[in-house]
């Protein structure tokens, strides 16, 4: 299994707080040591930092955790690995174009013999259950829409994609394409929305606080998505089991449950 | 215009030296400074390292040059903008996934209404006559080849497809997939094949020299493909104009004029 991080805001925000504890769970604060990654939407641009090396001791996740690149969405995942080997090509975030857009995806959890036919452009690369799901959803996201469509007008068919993989084992999932955040929870996955009136946030899993008020503007607007609670005084809400939540500018705007929703 | 860098090797080798000597054209000791990318294809896999700052500054820059990453195939480009403003969406470079391999792929050159229409796959994200082109390969060459073929079966296909781009401007490019790296010279782009006897090379763009007799083995063979040469004691060794030429295992395979190959 693996944990997952993601941000979504309404101002381009960096993700150094958070990611400063949610690393040391790579290795060191907890066991998720098969490498990682993550991935800032900076724009239409985007751009992956990942390694094989665990969180806790990769000179890129230093930089990454030093080096304050604004986003309006994030994605990021420690890995344990369950299908697939230690490798590059089995390292989340994965990343696609579809619609001239990038998307990113991230999975926790373990997938069952769940290995669709896949015939159109999106081929994994590596061995892993995660981006052979990633694949599923990008294949049949592009044969419902032609083109774009809003993300209010993609949530009913991801829900019901969503259903029938979580159908062959645990999906918990990150998702996005710069504009908006998918976050589905299967049974591990809590947020929060940070806003005005900001306060001081303290990490779990390293000695560090922040004043939010202090670096924050009155209107920013973010929300945090991560596997477990990354600050231990903020009261983070968990998601229902087996749904799933569209963030949009770092309010959560659709919510709906997976169960009994799959459709062949 | 830009400048490019490619590696292909027959053992994964660090381009540490050669990106010591590039990366100071990114504003230092030359005018690209508009951006800056470098990908690294280790096994399948492939990271990319992206940045708009200048790459003599970038910290980014900074973790590549002092982290020695191993690789069979590196595609790096410092940018000054012609077609797209700088941003991360329009730095180079950009990577796609086809027959289920990554593939990426960097350009230095101006192409002038060079606007084909994409209906598959594969749509630009920027706004870059580069992406255009890349997309405008990946889909002929999907549409070509319905499974991944030998680079060699690839090539005229390739050639003709460059011919094809090189009718709207210059198009000096680099692509690979990890296996193999494809460099279509246009009017600038030189080679040298490092392999036994080695021998000390000195850049010449930073004060830094590297004896390889001490660092490669007997076997180890790289071929280094630059713009302009990044050694001043080494003999470099340009392409023809206009030629498409295939590197694998750190050897020039295939080479073939591109003149008069376009066809509708």
């Amino acid at each position: 299994m693996c944990q997952l991080l993601g941000m979504n805001c309404n101002t381009p925000t960096d993700i150094c707080f958070s990611f400063s504890g949610f690393r040391v769970r790579g290795g060191r604060s907890d066991v998720h040591k098969d490498g990682w990654g993550i991935a800032f939407f900076e724009g239409r641009g985007c751009r992956s930092f990942i390694d094989v090396q665990q969180a806790s001791d990769s000179p890129v996740a230093e930089l990454v955790r030093q080096y304050p690149i604004k986003s309006t969405n994030v994605i990021s995942h420690i890995r344990m690995a369950t299908q697939g080997r230690v490798a590059l090509e089995n390292t989340h975030p994965f990343q696609r174009e579809l619609w001239g857009r990038h998307w990113v995806f991230a999975h926790n959890g373990d997938l069952k013999n769940f290995k669709p036919q896949l015939i159109g452009p999106y081929q994994p690369v590596g061995d892993t259950d995660s981006e052979r799901a990633f694949c599923f959803l990008l294949h049949h996201l592009r044969n419902e829409f032609a083109s774009a469509p809003s993300p209010e007008r993609m949530f009913p068919v991801l829900r019901d994609l969503s259903a029938r993989i979580a159908e062959h084992g645990e999906f918990n999932f990150l998702l996005s394409n710069g504009d908006f955040l998918f976050a589905h929870r299967a049974s591990k996955l809590s947020y929060i929305i940070r806003k005005a009136p900001f306060a001081t946030a303290r990490l779990k899993d390293e000695d560090m606080s922040i004043d939010f008020s202090e670096v924050a503007d009155a209107n920013d607007c973010v929300a945090v998505v991560a596997t477990l609670p990354l600050t231990d005084n903020e009261a983070w809400q968990e998601f229902g089991d087996r749904t799933l939540n569209l963030f949009v500018n770092g309010e959560l705007v659709m919510s709906d449950s997976t169960l009994n929703k799959a459709q062949s």
